[in-house]
């Protein structure tokens, strides 16, 4: 068994509505040493790829993005949630729905820090309905950039946005594959 | 001059209305190598404080807190913005004011990960206002928990934040403090 599925074995929390609660070492408190083993695992599956530069979405990726600019040692860049508006074009714009919070929210990043040049790799917390990972694919698209491919930490794999996304040919590695979540708090991972 | 300076000199813009821009390198693009060098200055200022908790604020503290996570070899919390009511008592919640963006949000640290037993080091990007700061000082104390210090990127110390939470007894090492920014763009340090 994979290091991350046994940590979620060991301290995750299954709640009713497919909710996995893993706040206690990767989305609120965060054991950076476990991050660091990730972004190992992250690096071996996309050496040689020429990663040079990590995009993520705030908040709760950009722990685990930062750790894996050190291994890949690279700069990490921050899609941030905006009200504002593009004023001057000076921005890369997209609109990402929360299923979790039931909301729409618009992310930015400057121009200045996504090249037509970049080979990115994205980096994320969580994959399940595939709507944060999309807008970063969107992000680096609009700058002509190149997507390497994407690094997760748990993979909601009953849930839609992993196949959808891998269908269109992004590469995605997922360092835990949660494929049933049940109502006695139990999981099942996929093999 | 100390290395943050350097390249605050380099790479920062100045504003008008006191607006120090630095996203090419701290809080929106983020040179990771920088960071860690900037968290080993803090481990050498904390050294022999027995630091076992770092907390930050999301959502730009929370690469460097990352970071300065590893050099300590402890976990890392970022107190988040929420909306959501606290019903079940679980978690400590504080107001912060922004002065940037001109409201009050509320920020909140789950009961579990701030405990009577931690000492913990409080790591954020900016000091300004103190308001941030603040609220995390706010977070430590209800938790009953111990505040070792405030580890600092770039201090703005002609704002008043620093001062009075020094006057409070916060320890605080900032690693850039900008005394002056003026019209024709140029800034000077504190010596």
């Amino acid at each position: 068994m994979r290091l991350l599925e046994e940590r979620i074995l060991k301290d995750g929390k299954v709640r009713p509505g497919g909710i996995l609660k893993v706040d206690g070492f990767l989305n609120h408190q965060m054991d950076v040493n476990l991050f660091m083993d990730l972004a190992k695992q992250w690096h071996d599956a996309f050496a040689g790829d020429n990663v040079n530069k990590i995009l993520t979405i705030e908040a709760s990726g950009i722990g685990l993005a930062c750790i894996a600019g050190l291994v890949f040692g690279c700069p990490v860049v921050f899609a941030k949630k905006s009200k504002t508006k593009n004023i001057d074009g000076s921005l890369y714009r997209t609109r990402v729905e929360s299923f979790t919070h039931g909301n729409v929210y618009d992310v930015i990043v400057s121009r200045d820090y996504l090249l037509p040049t970049d080979r990115v790799l994205l980096i994320d917390d969580f994959l399940a309905n595939g709507a944060a990972l999309e807008g970063l694919c969107d992000l680096v698209e609009q700058a002509g950039a190149t997507i390497v491919g994407a690094g997760i930490a748990v993979e909601k794999s009953f849930q839609p946005g992993g196949a959808r996304l891998r269908e269109r040919g992004l590469r995605i590695e997922s360092l835990a594959r949660v494929k049933a979540m049940y109502d006695d708090g139990t999981l099942e991972f996929d093999d």
